[in-house]
């Protein structure tokens, strides 16, 4: 006898989740329907700046699964067709296609909620304005390289300094315009502590990009034809031609939150190990539309990232498939590339600590990427925090050039371990001239820790 | 009153050891004296194939520390003064200067070996002429290039394809020579499967440089002036203008011998946890001359490394000093480069695993360095081995370009931490476009071990 299993969302989790399930289920176990209401399934929405500043060539690129070769897998994948009610007692969703209008009820034995995120707009004057733009879908990403290549002038905004917000400041750099970055905070990169932040404004300002720091965006100013001419802040307004908002996403959870379903403190959707909603048997979600724990400090948080949506949708297509996997959690790992700048992060910030009442040491080390007298050895900044007493890793920061970032897998691997910053001096990592300097710079680190926690106490 | 620490070798693990014991004893407490037979001390042997290939330009870039910083530091170090006698019950050692012949017995009441390594050079016909070189050490460097700056011709024959005959390899390439590399293995690079091995010799063929596998040199072929003129096998002889041996090194430990002090399997010196030699409480040993446990067999291995031997340096130092360090072993990493080939190992090769009746599951994976849309997406294989049933990672080689290499490091934390392979697939590493597909190559080989794990039983 088959079942259905209806997925709400087209990318990384939601395809993903229909893929592992159809691997392990055929058509006639498992009838598969995936409403999208977008244009576009599967696509890497993190490769969206690099085809707006043209690193990739054509939007195509981005896309790893068309929709027709899911439905050769007997996927039945419904594109523009948006699911607007969740009945749960029914077990039925209510969905629209969005060209026609139409609507209609499909019931499942099995539904996966795979709705995203959307990108934070505050409701000021002149969010909605002709030229202001979010970079989430691939349809904003076209939407904003029609206005790039209409634009009136090269006078480019972005507000917002988070890893969207930098990515897309080299994006428009690389495009040929003048970027001024408008951030709340006093650094960019509030991912990072502020001392670590700090060394990003420097590189970028290097790199030709202006930073405001410290600064309320108040409205988004606009000419008679109602299109947006500038950003406006407390103290000041910048002339804009075009205008890219990188604030921030939360949970797409609208639907979840009517249909009752579990949410957390940041809005996405509770599940349990297997990813599974908090006390709903038959009903999973996984991607940008959760919160997920941080095994570093225990409690659970929201971070949209496409490596992740991705375990999620293969863990649950898994269980769905009738296998058995788990998502044990995150410790928060993130690397960006802002020109020639790799900035990287895992683990916990200061500030993380603090709110969780975790007392720590906290030691910064200049290294080098390579030996010191190798050709393109470059400074690398490490920033790493031990807990007082135990030792025990809770974070490390990397700023540096080319092989500094992914430096930071190797710190994310010791704190899924619980390693102590004591233990990591002596990690077997690999050496040569040309890939590291005889001590790691995560070693060095390492060893400053161990040091600070012996003298706190 | 003080004590008198006496270091046998001036290199990375003795010069580590005495830094460190000097930073906690001061020079009324602790009197420093450490023997080198060579003309340097404190440098970087790692590098002298980049100094040979003119990537570093002067010699004493590879010089980390003068003897004259480490004099100005209160470190006793002698110079061309080579330790001939160990007498271990009168705590004292005989040393000759090697420019004068003089010797002198100088008390201790700790000692450290730190004797380093020394190439093999098989007892073959012509294996001492001019023009026959090994690349052990910086005059080793020094003589080799001298004699790559009179060379009548043009062609190099490369003895040994580990890792110092592929960066010579690489060296001679860069000089302008042509290259050819005498292996007794079918492939190059036995500290990696032969599978992958064979990657690395694709690679290196499309770099010119031309590969001579299952060949056994009886002798080197010289003129009537005594100068090497050819490298002889058994099936061919190979004109040279200049031949280097990169065979590979064994413990420089006759002296450890002499003195009856304990060897293992492979000729190194033993040492317990804390460097110490055992049965000797006050003699300590570090660097290429000791053996190493390794950490995924639990068996000793000899693996001559800067990187353990400045750690070994430091853990000795730290415990001379009086505090308290130890090492707790390796995992075997390490990476080498190739021109622009990366070539990356950690923990055990399937003829390792079985040598200690080990079942293991092996899978190989190709993947990309970048998400695949991203420019300078190069090709990377990641070969992993998992045992059988427990699925416990048992280890990793890497073959790629750009960005392959220090992936390894993810495996090396993961072999110390004790990670299975299912574990390992929910790593939080690092991801974004210009880093990393989606899923990391390692993620993608982990993924795959554990459907291996599952399905051999």
């Amino acid at each position: 006898m088959s079942e259905r299993l209806v997925i709400i969302g087209g990318d990384a989790a939601g395809m993903s989740a229909a893929s592992q399930a159809r691997r392990m289920r055929g058509p006639g176990e498992l009838e598969i329907v995936v409403f999208e209401r977008g244009h576009f399934a599967s696509y890497s929405a993190c490769g969206i700046p690099y085809w707006v500043g043209g690193h990739v060539a054509d939007r195509d690129q981005l896309i790893a699964r068309t929709p027709e070769e899911h439905r050769s897998r007997a996927i039945d994948l419904r594109m523009r067709t948006e699911v607007v009610e969740i009945d749960i007692d029914g077990r039925r969703v209510r969905a629209r296609e969005l060209d026609t209008g139409a609507e209609s009820w499909t019931g499942y034995d099995k539904l996966v909620l795979a709705t995203g995120a959307r990108p934070i707009r505050p409701p000021l004057p002149g969010i909605d304005a002709a030229g202001v733009h979010g970079v989430q879908t691939l349809d904003d990403g076209q939407a904003l390289i029609e206005t790039l290549e209409r634009a009136a002038g090269r006078r480019a905004v972005v507000v917002g300094a988070g890893y969207i917000g930098v990515e897309m400041a080299e994006a428009l750099i690389n495009r040929g315009f003048e970027v001024t970055l408008i951030n709340r905070g006093a650094e960019p990169m509030s991912t990072l502590d502020p001392d670590m932040g700090a060394l990003v404004r420097t590189a970028m300002g290097g790199m030709g990009v202006k930073i405001v720091g410290n600064a309320e965006v108040t409205a988004i100013g606009t000419d008679d034809d109602g299109r947006a001419r500038a950003v406006v802040t407390g103290q000041a307004e910048y002339p804009a031609d075009v205008v890219v908002l990188g604030i921030g996403v939360r949970p797409e959870t609208t639907l979840a939150e009517a249909a009752g379903l579990p949410l957390g403190t940041y809005g996405g959707l509770l599940t349990d190990l297997s990813m599974r909603v908090r006390g709903h048997d038959d009903i999973w979600a996984g991607g940008d539309c959760v919160e997920v724990l941080d095994l570093v400090s225990g409690i659970d948080r929201h971070i949209a990232l496409g490596t992740h949506a991705n375990k999620h949708g293969q863990i649950i297509g898994a269980n769905i498939g009738g296998g058995y996997a788990t998502f044990p959690g995150v410790v928060g790992t993130a690397v960006s590339k802002v020109c020639d700048l790799e900035v990287a992060r895992t683990g916990l910030r200061e500030k993380d600590a603090q709110a969780i009442g975790l007392q720590y040491v906290s030691v910064t080390i200049e290294s080098t990427s390579r030996s010191g007298y190798f050709p393109g050895a470059d400074p690398m900044t490490v920033k790493m925090l031990a807990e007082r007493r135990t030792g025990r890793l809770l974070g490390v920061q990397i700023v540096g050039r080319e092989g500094a970032g992914k430096r930071v897998d190797i710190a994310a691997v010791a704190l899924t371990a619980g390693l102590t910053v004591e233990q990591m001096t002596m990690l077997d990592l690999g050496y040569a001239p040309p890939f590291s300097p005889v001590w790691d710079p995560v070693l060095v680190a390492a060893r400053k820790a161990v040091t600070a926690v012996r003298e706190r106490d």
